[in-house]
Formats: structure tokens, sequence, C-alpha cells
């Protein structure tokens, strides 16, 4: 009865170094929670072949369904497609569906197809293309595994292309309260609510604005009207400080 | 003579059902690479004690430094602190420095320290505490472990009190070159300058600006006049096409 489960494997340097600031986990967390998809973990690991490969395999072997951005370029650093192959233990090479690809589009544009392009079309043994509509390059999935492109617009492309092929579960209904006053006032309510509705996920996430403290208060579940029931107690249990 | 390591782990739901956009792991990356710390894995989990202590471990064992975010303050779902306990097999309760801590801000404040804020004084036994400036409830730090806040505001104000008191390396140069071509027509011959230079890190980043594709080439090492040599080599290679 409970949605699938998925994790991310973010991969580049640039993230880690902090001279990029990664859009992509936040894009997918979206995409997946309105698919009734559950992110349960994402790990960021640089452009190195142990630390990708060791990853994969124990984000494959934990989720329904795990989804990778970044290292699929042209580029010498780009070794992601050989990782995943070889945490599948299946070989690689140029694949003649993928090298059409990639043929017929850099002869529309007048661009050689070198050899460095020809690595975006090594596809591990077994797996299926995904489609690329803003650059060409394909992505890939094999097993329960969908490499992606790193760049955004590329990497929100595909996640298009397979999100609606993968089976999915209830969209968790979500409400939101905020509170304009500290989370320590409404605390201790808040967890006897919180044991009340042991079906329902009740969290607080506070913040700072304007030097005032407040918090979100964010109540998600499957069933639609017992959200509601909780977040009328809710507001009910605090009339005075809501907005 | 390497740098030391480190890893970070994002706890909070909100982060993986794409509610909020972290900007922790981007602040700290930026820290840690300025102190000579290099950011080798980001891991995000949910509110889930099983998850938060196989994390806590796995990354403990693994770097020198782990970084946590999220999970410390008064309701029913911050757990971090009991779970940091767990992972270190050690006792955790209110601390008494905590609780003065506390006590003479909540005193000054005129807030009442009820139970549910007590809750942030509880402090594994052997943990040192983190000084928060923002808003007074401690972060600590265990062993290589530094646990803290997930608002951003008193994260930063976190690893502002805890880097000055870490070993760092020697920070990272780096030099970047942008290119408005495709990574493709570049590939080749970068990937022999990063075979020529193997104490460098060369990295090749692309993105898509007005539909035009280009990359920057960002190379890095800690050697200055090495960089120096290699960008100057880099820039000659594509003297046409770079800006």
């Amino acid at each position: 009865m409970s949605n699938p489960t998925a994790a991310m494997l973010v991969i580049g340097d640039e993230i880690l170094s902090g001279r990029t600031r990664d859009s992509n986990m936040h894009f997918l967390a979206q995409e997946l929670t309105k698919h009734g998809i559950d992110l349960k973990e994402v790990r960021v690991v640089a452009d190195d072949a142990g630390s990708i490969v060791s990853a994969t395999q124990a984000l494959r072997d934990a989720y329904d369904y795990v989804f990778t951005s970044g290292g699929i370029g042209p580029t010498h650093d780009d070794i992601t497609a050989d990782c995943i192959a070889c945490a599948f233990g299946v070989s690689i090479g140029v694949r003649d569906d993928a090298r059409a690809i990639l043929a017929e589009r850099y002869e529309r544009m007048g661009t050689e197809l070198n050899e460095a392009r020809l690595r975006m079309a090594r596809i591990p043994d077994g797996a299926r293309l995904i489609d690329n509509p803003v650059s060409g390059a394909p992505g890939f999935s094999i097993g329960n595994v969908h490499v992606m492109a790193g760049v955004p617009a590329v990497f929100e492309a595909m996640v298009a292309s397979v999100l609606p092929q993968l089976a999915g579960g209830a969209p968790l209904v979500s409400q939101t309260v905020r509170f304009d006053r500290p989370e320590g006032d409404i605390a201790g309510p808040l967890a006897r609510l919180a044991e009340e509705y042991p079906a329902l996920s009740i969290g607080s996430y506070p913040f700072i604005q304007n030097g005032a403290y407040g918090a979100n208060i964010v109540i998600r579940g499957s069933d639609a009207s017992l959200v509601n029931e909780a977040i009328l107690k809710l507001t009910a249990l605090f009339a005075d400080g809501t907005t």
C-alpha cells in the first residue's frame, strides 16, 4: 500500500567545491512528490569512479528507483556511464541506436561527430535510452537506475521523459499552517497531535524572518479528509497565533 | 600532505519532499573549500532514526569531519541529538551548561523555558557545545561529528563558530576559463591537457545560455603556478573561441 521509494545520486565535483549550486535535487524532489514516489535519500559524490560505483550499488539495493544526474557528457571527467556499467557488471560500448541519434543531430547542425562526442553514445549493455529533446545525447535506464545529464535544462527534460513510464503511488496530500511564534511555544501540543494521528506525518519547519521566529507546520498523508481534520484541530489549538 | 576530508549530512523531510530548497550544502561547500577541507560527499536523509544513525556511522568512519544540519529544535520531529548519541553509543540528557544558556536567554526574552524548549539542552555525553549567537540553543561536536541547526541563519553562524577550531589544509587555487562553444569541440585536447597535468584537477562544466552551448573549464590545484601554466596552455589551445 505504501508508495514506491527513490534515491537520487548527484555526481559532480562542482557541487562539492561550492562552485555550482545544485538545482536538480529540488526539481526532482518536487516531481517525485507529485508522482507519488517517496524520495528517501540523496547522495552527492565527486567525479570519482569508486564513489560513484559504490553509491550506485548501495542505493539501487535499498530503493525502488534511483535517479542520477551528471557526468554523461563528452569530456574526460564524464565517467558516469562507465561507472554504472561497472556497478551492474555489464560491458559498455558505443551503441548503434545512440550513435544514430547523435549522427542525425550533428549532421543537421553541421557539427562534426568527433571521437569525444561519440563517447556520449557509450551505453551499458541492456540499458534503455532516455530521450533528450534538448541536446540530443541520450540518458539511459538500466535495472532500476535512471541516468541523466547534470545541465538543469537537460536533466529536467529527461525527468519528463522517464517519469510517466514509472509506477507511482498516491500523491501525498499536504497542508501547511504558518505560525508567527517560536516553535518552542507550540511544540508540546504539536507532539500530542502527532501522537493522536500516527497515520499522518506532522513536521515543523522553523524560520527567522525580519528577526522574528516562526514555524510552518506541515501535515502530510494520503487521506485528504484525515489531513483536513488534523489541520482543523491544529488551528483550533492555537487560534490566537496563526496568520 | 593531502587536505582533510569531510562529509555533510542534511537531515530533513522538507528537503526530500521538495517543500524547501536546501541552501546549507552550498554554503558549507564554499566555506570548507576556503578553509582547505575537501568536501567529498553529502547525504540527505529523512527525519527517520534508522537513516540518521546509519548515515552518521558510515560517514564518520569514512571522512575526517562530518557536519550535520537539521533536527535539533524543540518539536517532536527533532530527533538528531538522540540519533547522534545512539550512533556513538553514549547516553543523552539535559545538560547543565546547555540548560544555563537557554535559561539565561529565555529569561532575558521573558519567554518560558518549557519542557519542549528544554529538549534543546539534551546533549550526548562527552560532546562539546557549539555556540549559537543567533538563537541561543547550542549545537554540539562529538568525536569528528559537528551537529548544527537547519535554519540557514543559525547553521551559518554555527559553521562560523566551529570552522576556526578545525585543522584545514592548503586552500585549492582555482581558475576558470569560459568557452562559448560546445564541450564536444574542446573535449579531445582537454583530455590530453588533463593527462599532461596529473597533479591538477581539470573539470568541464557545460551550460546552455540563450540556446547556445558553452562550458566553463575549471583547473584546480594546490600549486598556483602550475594552475597558471595549465590555464595559459588551455587558452592557447583554443585562442579563437574563449571569451
